[in-house]
């Protein structure tokens, strides 16, 4: 049996799009990103349509869309709410589609767009989207948003809890040191996931603009069994 | 007292040239570009010219300069020799002003310009490097190779390495999530560093090349006091 390649990108700048046009790509932002986009379809959401401008998004919302818009953790001034999970509430979302731009996470579902699947990942689904992820016939890429083409500590360590499922099936191999790097730091941080976190400069970030009250939230395990993937332009959920 | 700052950068497509203008920007690309240079200075070189472009090597070794280059592991048949450490013995070296062109070490060298000062770091220099580092009143960013804008492990490690020796100091601090995860990875490797190497993809790069015989060598903390940093375009062994 051939098995299939698994590999991680860290930051925009890595990611090399050729490379990837047969691969499921994974999303990972999960301060707050795809934390937000998971709790969006659990509490019903219709689907999310991401923009990666500012003005896209804000065009959308004079054509009477529910908009949900940040730069740098700040709601924008015309949308209707910024990227908190707390935000997505059923009341706000439920049977509605939200169009959804925000500082790292849209830009690189942009920057994936050729590939053959994207797939939105976190905590809050680690266990439907690695079962799913291992029915699949292809190979994959982990690509973490970062923090404004940075590497970031939040996000390698979900690829490392996600990778760790993968490579325990047998069905993967990788020649890639980033998935090596992030299943190491995983092994580091999963002992006391919150302590870990807690070191993060996005923590920093979050709690200076007490915007950190969400974070806990960030790190539950299999909240949800959603797995949003990207059709025709709009996130929705996936249902097999 | 204020602290300085620390960063790592773990590939070339993550470098941000405007914010280390003033900092002290260290070199790392262990298999085998620093440690080759490292090697070098400690072999007697008198100096090195590094330059990205196999022409322009080229056209050095032309002049009749004694020039080394490689790409992907292998000698440039007009070279006279690559990049392995064990290339540059007392007998080729000593007195010598080298022309030194590689894959991902040159390059970088190159987008660095910039910083206040380039220096090159390896585990053969790791106390020297560090005791220097620590007495200078800079910033510092660790700048890592990779291979081809890919992050790597083994330069990862030894960022880490020359991490816990400022951090330990008291007089650095970080916010850069880059530098955490390398003193983690670097906390993972060290009980036993060759077989956490043994794992990454450069080894069996240069295995299956027959080139991984210098990586213990590679490896080893401390084998030289040489400080090589850039002066006039020129490598030369920095005496303070």
């Amino acid at each position: 049996m051939v098995k299939r390649n698994l590999e991680t990108c860290f930051a925009p700048g890595l990611f090399n799009p050729e490379e990837h046009v047969n691969s499921i790509v994974v999303i990972i932002d999960i301060l707050r990103a795809s934390s937000a986009i998971c709790t969006a379809f659990a509490n019903g959401a219709v689907s999310i349509l991401p923009v990666a401008d500012a003005a896209e998004a804000m065009e959308y919302k004079s054509k009477g869309y529910l908009v949900a818009a940040e730069r740098d953790g700040f709601v924008l001034d015309f949308a209707d709410f910024g990227n908190s999970p707390f935000n997505f509430t059923r009341e706000r979302v439920e049977g509605k589609t939200i169009v959804y731009s925000t500082t790292n996470g849209t830009g690189i579902i942009n920057q994936a767009s050729s590939a053959y699947l994207i797939v939105i990942g976190s905590f809050l689904n680690l266990t439907a989207l690695t079962d799913w992820i291992i029915k699949m016939e292809r190979d994959v890429l982990l690509f973490c948003a970062g923090w404004k083409n940075r590497f970031n500590l939040e996000d390698s360590v979900c690829a490392g809890a996600i990778a760790e499922r993968m490579m325990e099936t047998g069905l993967f191999t990788t020649i890639c040191d980033s998935t090596l790097a992030a299943m190491d730091l995983w092994s580091h941080a999963s002992n006391d996931l919150p302590a870990y976190i807690d070191k993060t400069a996005q923590r920093s970030r979050l709690r200076d603009k007490n915007l950190d009250d969400c974070i806990g939230f960030c790190l539950t395990i299999d909240f949800t069994n959603k797995i949003p993937i990207m059709k025709n332009g709009f996130l929705v959920d996936n249902i097999l």
